[in-house]
Order: C-alpha cells, then sequence, then structure tokens
C-alpha cells in the first residue's frame, strides 16, 4: 500500500460542485491499494495506520487526477500535413473534402495500412500522451467505413488497450463520412450501418458508444437518428459530432435520444444549448479544432452559465486537430473559450469521466476510485496551464502504477 | 570535419528570396569544420573529399537551421499566474496594470531576486530551450528599472552567454514601464535612461540593441524617439514594442529612426505597413501574446504582401506570453496570422536573425555560416508545424556541437 506524500496541491476534483470546482487540497496526502483509492486528505490529517509505511515523495508538485481524453481518432493511416497548408491559403476543409482530400484521403490511406503498422504508429502516441498526464483516452473507428476496416480498428483498440497502460474506450464511428462507393446511395450506407455493421459490432462487444457525425456534409439529423437508436438497441451508448462547421440542429438530436456527449458545439444555437442542459448532456468542447480551422469557438462560457458540463478533449486526428497534447487543448480552452484553468482541469478529468460513463471509476482522487494521477511540476492549476510547457508533468500512474515520468524518491522525514 | 547524412529534407532558408522561400533540398548531407558549414547539398553531389570520412545519421528526418528566438524577456522573479485567471474573467491587461499588477509587479519580485536565483531559472528555461531547437535567443531587460537591476539583468544574461550553449545576444530595455517611483513624473525616468543608464550601458558593452514600449500605458512615440535617438548615439541599434495594445505610432517611429525590428503590431495602420516595407525593417510577430491576451492577430498576410519581412518569437515573459516554445509560436503564427509552414520558418530563423542584425552569421544552413541547426522528427516543414507533439527536436547542433536530444548514430552505408 504505497503513500503519496509532500503533494504541495491537489485538486481532487471530488464529485459534486460546478464547472470550476476542483477542491485543491493543501499539502495533500494519499494512500491507495490494489489500484484504488484508500485515503486523500492533508498531510496532518493522516490516518495513523499508514505512518509507518515508506512513501513516494510528489516534490512539491500539483497532483491531478489522471487526464481523461474523451473524444480522439486514435487509429489512422497516412497524414495530411498538405491540408494544412491549404487551410492556411484559404480553402475551407468543406472544399478539400469536395476536391478527394479530407476525411475520405486519410480512409483509402487507413484501409491500405496493416494493423500491425497502425499499432506502431498508435503505441508512439500513446507513449507520449502517457508522458502528458493522459491515463484514459476514447478511440473512435471512423476511417473504416467498410465492414471489416471498422472491426479491425475496433479490434486494434482492444489489443492496444492490453498492451499498454492507457486505459482505452472503444466508439464506433461508421457514420464519419459518406464513402465513395456509396457517394451516390447514402441511405444504402446508413442500412448497411444499421444492419450490417452495428450487429456485429454490438454482437462482439468492441465498443461501448456509437457516434455519429451530423453536419450537412455528412449526415443528416434524420439518419443520425436513425443510427443512434439502432445503437442504442444494441447497447451501444449515443455520442455526436454535433453543430460543428453548421448549426444542423446536432445539439438538439444529442437531447432528444438521451446522448452521452454531444461534440465540437461551434455552431450551437440557444435552443441546442437549453436541450443539453435539461437532458444533461456533456457538451464536449475540441479547441484544438477550432484553431485548426480557424473557426469561432464553441461558446463555452454561455453553456456553462446554462448549467452545462463541459468536457475538454483533444480531438486528436490527422485533418482538423493533429495533436494528441492535451494540456495544449486545456490552455486553448482557457484562451480561446474563456474557460478559467480550474473549469479546464474539471473538464479534462470528471467531466471527461461523465462523458465516458465512467465518472464513477475514474476522473477525481476520491476514497474508492481508481489510482490514476498525474503529478505536475507547477505550484498549482493555473500555474500548470499558462505556463506551457512542452510537457509539465513529472510522473503519470495509472491505476497505482508508475507509467511515465521520472523516478520518484522516498520522503525523508515525514 | 563531421558530415551530417541521411536527412530526409533540409529545409536551407537560404539568404534570398522571398518570405516563403525555404529552399528545401531532399536526400541532402552537409559538413562542417570549426562550428561552420563547410557545404550542403544533395548527397549525390557530396564532394568526393567527404566520402571516407565518419557520418552522424539524421535518420531521414528534416534539418532546419538553429531557431532564432527573436524577443523573450528571459530574466525575472516570481510569475503572474493568478493574473491569466483574471483575464480570463474579463479584466483587460490594462486594468490589471492600473491595479498593480502587470510588468511592475514583476519588477517588484525581480528587484528582490538574487543573480543566482535568476540564473537558476534562465538556465532550466533555456535547457528546455535548447530542446526545441532554439539555438540563439535575444533577452530583453526590462524587470528592474533602476540602474543598479538592469546592470545585473544585462550582467546576468552576459554570464549565463558563457555558462550554457545558447548564442544569447542582450537588449536594454530600460523603457518598459515607467517604475512606480517615476510615476508622477515619467520624463524624469526618461532623463535617468538617457543620462544614466544608456551611458553605463553602452560604455560596459552589456547591450547590442535599445528597445522601447511605445503604448499609451507606456512610453509616448516622443519619449521613445528620444530614448532610441540617445542609445544609436551610442552605438545600440533601436527595437520598438509598436503598435500592440493601440496604433500609437509606433511602426511608423520605427521607420524613423530606422529600428533593426518593430515587434507585436497586432494594431498597425496601413501607414505603418508601407513605413516598415520602404525602410526594410523586420515586423517581429508575437503570436502567443496574441493568444494569451486575446487579442486580433497581428496582420500578417497584409505585411508580406507588401513586402514587409515577418519574423516570429515568442515574447517568453510572465505575463503576456508565459512560454518558450518557439515551435508553438510557430504554430500559432500559421493558424492565428495564416503564415505558411515555410513562411513561419523563414520568421523564425533568417528574418528573426536579421532582427538581430545576425542574418550573415546564423538563420540559414550555407556554406560559412554557423552549424547552428536541428534535426526534426518530420517529413517535411507542413509535416513538423502541423502535427503538434511536446517536442518534435530530435537533436539541436550550435556551432557543430550537439547540445540536445538523443545520441545519432552512424551511417551504415553512405
Amino acid at each position: 500500500m504505497p503513500v503519496l506524500s509532500n503533494i504541495g496541491c491537489l485538486a481532487s476534483c471530488a464529485a459534486g460542485g460546478g464547472q470550476s470546482e476542483i477542491r485543491p487540497i493543501s499539502n495533500a496526502a494519499m494512500a491507495w491499494e490494489e489500484g484504488r483509492i484508500l485515503w486523500v486528505g492533508t498531510r496532518s490529517e493522516e490516518p495513523v495506520q499508514y505512518r509507518g509505511i515508506p512513501r513516494l515523495n510528489a516534490g512539491g508538485g500539483l497532483v491531478v487526477p489522471g487526464l481523461v481524453d474523451c473524444h480522439t481518432h486514435l487509429a489512422f493511416g497516412g497524414w495530411r500535413a498538405g491540408e494544412f497548408e491549404q487551410r492556411i491559403r484559404g480553402e475551407s476543409y468543406l472544399q478539400i473534402a469536395h476536391r478527394g482530400g479530407g476525411i475520405l484521403s486519410t480512409v483509402e490511406k487507413t484501409r491500405l495500412s496493416t494493423s500491425r503498422e497502425l499499432a506502431r504508429r498508435c503505441l508512439g502516441f500513446l507513449a507520449e500522451m502517457a508522458a502528458l498526464g493522459t491515463t484514459t483516452a476514447e478511440c473512435k473507428s471512423g476511417y473504416g467505413l467498410d465492414l471489416k476496416t471498422e472491426i479491425r480498428l475496433l479490434e486494434l483498440y482492444r489489443d492496444l488497450d492490453q498492451r499498454q497502460p492507457i486505459r482505452l474506450v472503444s466508439t464506433f464511428l461508421g457514420a464519419h463520412a459518406i464513402p465513395a462507393e456509396y457517394a451516390t446511395n447514402p441511405e444504402e450506407y446508413v442500412r448497411l450501418i444499421v444492419e450490417g455493421m452495428l450487429p456485429e459490432i454490438a454482437g462482439r462487444k468492441l465498443a461501448r458508444f456509437c457516434d455519429v457525425f451530423v453536419e450537412e456534409s455528412a449526415f443528416s439529423r434524420e439518419q443520425g437518428r436513425t443510427i443512434l437508436e439502432a445503437g442504442r438497441r444494441l447497447g451501444l451508448a449515443p455520442k455526436l459530432h454535433a453543430d460543428q462547421l453548421s448549426d444542423g440542429g446536432g445539439a438538439l438530436l444529442a437531447a432528444e435520444v438521451g446522448a452521452m456527449s454531444a461534440d465540437h458545439l461551434e455552431r450551437i444555437s440557444a435552443q441546442g444549448i437549453q436541450a443539453l442542459a435539461e437532458r444533461d448532456v456533456v457538451a464536449v468542447s475540441l479547441p484544438l479544432a477550432t484553431l485548426y480551422l480557424n473557426q469561432s469557438p464553441m461558446p463555452a462560457r454561455r453553456l456553462i452559465e446554462a448549467g452545462v458540463r463541459v468536457a475538454v478533449a483533444t480531438d486528436f486526428n490527422p485533418g482538423s486537430a493533429p495533436s494528441y497534447h492535451l494540456p495544449l487543448a486545456m490552455m486553448l480552452a482557457c484562451n480561446l473559450q474563456r474557460m478559467t484553468p480550474a473549469e479546464a482541469l474539471k473538464g479534462a478529468t470528471l467531466f471527461a469521466a461523465k462523458a465516458l460513463g465512467l465518472d464513477g471509476e475514474i476522473g477525481s482522487l476520491e476514497a474508492g476510485k481508481r489510482a490514476d494521477f498525474a503529478i505536475i511540476d507547477a505550484e498549482d492549476v493555473n500555474h500548470w496551464l499558462y505556463h506551457f510547457r512542452p510537457t509539465a508533468c513529472r510522473a503519470t500512474f495509472i491505476e497505482g502504477r508508475q507509467v511515465a515520468g521520472v523516478g520518484l524518491g522516498p520522503v525523508a522525514s515525514d
């Protein structure tokens, strides 16, 4: 049973309270056993039975719950760096997509990649994510768009979940784009998803969620409803890419189908905000995509004021958000979306866990939860997210075991 | 005489040509001796006399000129993380300054810091900068605002230049803010700078440049002119913080006094752009400050179209730009200022060197220049700046010696 001590500040993010309540504890200590937290509190309140136990030294740093990246497209073939320059030169995301770039060009490269190649790349990404403090990541399929490749991506995530320490949660995103072979008959592709893909994926328990990109250029609100309801009947909870490039009523659909989260929301309407608040749907902000697509940010302040919980994630993908640097996404949530650092932290921990239905298990540092945490070289959360460094994370622990960072010494006189 | 080989792409940024011309060479090699480049070219053109020489393996990566951070406020006491939250909550930079925060609160903490404390902090920053590929950094004084502390900061930079590998270039910025003790008599402080500080600093050769913050809340255009002309008479070339928070005619003054650079320029006028173009003054963009102060970006496209050379730097300081991550500033220059990755690279190498008057020595990879370079884990410049990672830099060399990164193996069959 290890005890972590000499914690300058522990931002517990304990359940309850609003977006800004991260419930920091100064001069803290934390004990865990078999991967679960036994006790968290101030050092002076430490139960006597822990006193003799050798302890790890947090070096006076900041301890936060392990970061939860609740929206990534982790596995894909190729890159799309050329599109970055094209967008800077004034072409829009949709113009590039119409010319054969965008998601479908990644689909082509992903179908041609072996699972071994994809695994090697993902392992590299995941190792860097762990070094940044990320301990759980959602992973979407959606670069296969045929039964074989979608299954291959979800099997890859299942295998990667076993092969490396970050906890992976899979989402089936067959409805990411209309594949080229169904361009003239999208309804037929919707039928393939509903009748062909979903039963197979649900039957093999390869995904926890079903996601749809509801957008003029992708799937209509009606098609989204059909797919999400079919998924839900098979046990896959709904998620949506909603109101990103246009207000397509995605947030309203998310509320209607009782989605776990509605993601993006740069163009959400006042009515959409109200609907998310009423149904307690988590709004997932993806500020890297906002930055890379040169958009107006998600109106995070209006969402928070309406009582919506706002999560923050990377959206890591090879087009609109080519980074898995979740602390950068959090810094951008502060600067672009006017969220305070505390709000951004709650958004990348407890509320991100809620977007994955895992807020009973992870996302805060409380007795009974998994001992997932990061030790950050900063005085407090403001200092961490303001003083942006390549990584400020000194060490990352998942279920009580260190998975990244430098070795921690003992505490001399504790 | 080492040869670097197996370079996938070498972006030479060789002198001549516009902002976007980085003159990439595929399958390149480079040879140097005694800290200076002897030869750069394609491997197939490599001179026969280099053939037998053992060579370092760039691993197929991208090689770029060492990054030049031509605007930093490197040495300061304390931090101002609390102001980050205050600004997010809606307070302006000037409101915070009027309440006793801002630059003057850092001045207070800097005056109280020992040179040893300041050196320890700077060495930490510089080591992380080297690991990002930065090989030259400009360092401003300006958190002393009295003769003793301004001298102490400039002496610190002179000592740090000897103690660690990054080449440091010092700028005297006594005119950073009106110190509290001269609040009611700013003209007296201008006189102190001109008659007390500048002669001492120039006499001891402690700075190469003299900089002024021309802004409503700091120094007027007339005060700026007085200080910059006094500096120039003593051999210190002028630089300006210009048109950041308001169009105070700073760019016009920069042109008038023949400044090496005009920095910030978020609010530059059409007339100011024309003036910089006519006098060939480098415009230094500082997109981290733009982001952290929630401003509209510098109109980089209009400046480039007018023929102005645009540099990119971090502005590292504890208030408006608390990061020394120059590749992040370059990525933001792309996303916020619509500069292409090639333009951002030229801005952080050759044109940044020009802003320091060092473009004859550094900033490009050409025979005769210093062998300052970084090996980047990317296919090309687009891929590097688009796929944002904690650091994509594998190794950094200054004057031919490796100063950061992983060890490079030999090339087996070259």
